[in-house]
């Protein structure tokens, strides 16, 4: 199996529920539940867009040794049923009176059962940052009460540590769709002109995007103008004009993995101002290349970033953090801030994301993706251009 | 404005934010706290794809008068200004000790400040079937400590009985995507044939709803064979033979509402069974459609088509539901079973969506989306052939 082939053997998935066995050991956690996408497909491999229905919740168990079990809508039986899960249990959802609790009750008390008495009996639930508990929060309640004495503890710890390193399954895969989108950025030139309007430059970059090889662009924001500062927009009738700036910002996807880097480009001329502003957040990202090294942490990245900004007269930055985790969601943990410390190992994929207010209003935000390895960053995205590029 | 221009004019909020303060008043509420997407930009029009990040919450209070404010991360301050929102107070997210909470239950005190004493204080959140607080548990957690007495009430029944029914201009731009797509179904034929994988299938037919003019296909799901029970299924690379079935169903958007119908075809010969089944589920359909008015109830249409399947001989459905209400996600409020109950009124958008299994491993489904209109349904997709489908 090429390590571009789709999916995953179950080796993979064997060696996440091990790593998450041993940490939930460390953490005297009896059992795991989790109950959002990326951590059920993380644990599983249950790969669907059906997530989108906020019908239905869908719930996984990872019991302290063996697979995970899990407890899901019976429309989802048939694709589970492909994983490396072999114990699914089903109820007819939706069904409000009792929408998998009770079901979800019984497991965990049968996977639990064995190994401690209830009083002390601690279920990981992910409560911390960049988690949420998808399900209604009236029938979480309930199941709180219905667990006790058993007791829900925060186990943000244990997904935040295993999906920070990728394998290098996973590095292919955004090693992949970062190639398709430096290509799709790369010929920008050939694709976009003067006279389109924002919603036509999008179009014509999205479909690019799925001809190139991207599965999905379900992330991509841009603006164009002769500076602007919503760096989330989606796109309008404004017609791009001679001496505009515009940016695109995309989460492709290959496989379930994401890429998420943005490019800048002018049309026609650009103004002195807007050129040194695209040098700094180019050098700044290059100040965060070169410290970024096992060992190094994420705040590390950040000041070495910060320090190249504010040399370069920035005014400011609404982003909260110069670059975070990539993976199978657009931004993960960690986060690249000044006092979030989290030491960087190899097999961790990054985004540096330097960005500065270059003028009132006007801000510019430059990223690319790159592996942490030990003789320095293996670069995912293809490096962007020194200089701003203009397209004729 | 014509009911097709993108986004909404301050009027379609104005009704929105009267509309859910008439219904916070009657269940007491004295302020309604949202934080999911599309209960954001139900009240604001705050429409961006960068919520699927998982970094940051993002709060929206609508006091007992007046306009919503919003609570949100600094990053999303300049798209929220081009909403009618004009009171929007941000903090540099993310900062996990303290990523908006103390703002938010400032922001809360002084919202309920006019209205009641704090022992009696009632914040409605949607808790109910369909929802979930996207915020860490942790922090809800504290939150709901920090507002104490205070209290939060469920509030499902506000964004519910409110985004149920849909205004002219939402049914314009579904109505839209609905034409949109049908074009694709009906276009099938030109795009697909006997030797091509299914990853090549979905990759044409997502980037030919594109080029007809859907802005994103988010939801695209579909499988291929002599038959198959995944109906939730991401692509492989099978090939596709001359006897087999494909199904296609996909949640494309025009302007963030969605379109939700799927189409079966087949490909050089079809087996008497398959064709039988898909009349079964167009007849089903038919049925639904009979029943479907202003008065009658989800349970209703559920009941129609139910006979009708359980007439031709069906071995089961695992949806768990014949259809559902469709809007700014592929599937809202209401579903169509057995004692779901909820009164059709003039203005909901639904799908019907009988579905049988013909035969073990084998399920069929069929959908249409329409609007409830006095006289009778209003179709918003374009009636899928009596027959099914055979391609050359």
């Amino acid at each position: 199996m090429s390590l571009l082939e789709r999916g995953f053997p179950d080796s993979e998935f064997e060696a996440r529920a091990a790593g998450a066995q041993a940490l939930m050991a460390d953490l005297g956690l009896d059992v795991l539940l989790v109950c959002t996408e990326p951590e059920v497909r993380y644990l599983t491999g249950f790969h669907t867009p059906f997530w989108q229905s906020p019908t239905r919740p869908w719930f996984v168990v990872l019991p302290a040794e063996g697979r995970p079990v899990a407890v899901i809508p019976s429309i989802g039986a048939s694709a589970m049923n492909a994983t490396w899960v072999n114990d699914i249990r089903t109820w007819p959802s939706p069904r409000p009176s009792d929408d998998g609790l009770g079901l979800l009750v019984e497991t965990l008390a049968e996977l639990v059962g064995q190994t401690s008495s209830n009083e002390n009996v601690s279920i990981g639930l992910p409560m911390g940052h960049e988690t949420h508990v998808r399900m209604p929060l009236a029938d979480l309640d309930v199941l709180r009460e219905r667990v006790a004495p058993a007791r829900f503890v925060d186990a943000t710890e244990v997904v935040r540590t295993l999906r920070m390193v990728k394998s290098d399954r996973e590095i292919a895969k955004m090693a992949h769709i970062c190639d398709v989108v430096s290509g799709a950025f790369e010929g920008l030139g050939e694709l976009l002109s003067i006279g389109m309007t924002e919603r036509e430059a999008f179009k014509s970059f999205r479909i690019d995007l799925l001809q190139r090889g991207a599965d999905d662009v379900p992330y991509l924001v841009g603006a164009s103008g002769p500076g602007f500062d919503d760096i989330i927009k989606q796109p309008s009738d404004r017609v791009i004009e001679r001496g505009d700036l515009l940016m695109f910002d995309t989460g492709s996807l290959y496989d379930g993995y994401s890429s998420d880097f943005d490019r800048y480009v002018a049309f026609g001329r650009a103004g002195a101002d807007a050129q040194r502003a695209y040098s700094t957040v180019w050098a700044a990202t290059e100040a965060g290349l070169a410290a970024a090294r096992p060992g190094a942490t994420t705040s590390d990245l950040w000041r070495a970033m910060a320090d190249v900004l504010d040399a370069g007269g920035s005014l400011g930055n609404s982003v909260g953090r110069l670059g975070h985790g990539l993976g199978m969601q657009v931004t993960e943990w960690p986060s690249n801030t000044a006092d979030d410390n989290t030491v960087l190992q190899e097999g961790m994929v990054l985004t540096l994301e330097p960005g500065l207010t270059w003028a009132p209003g006007r801000m510019m935000v430059h990223e690319e993706n790159f592996v942490v390895r030990a003789d320095g960053p293996e670069m995912l995205s293809r490096r962007a251009s020194s200089e701003l590029p203009i397209l004729k």
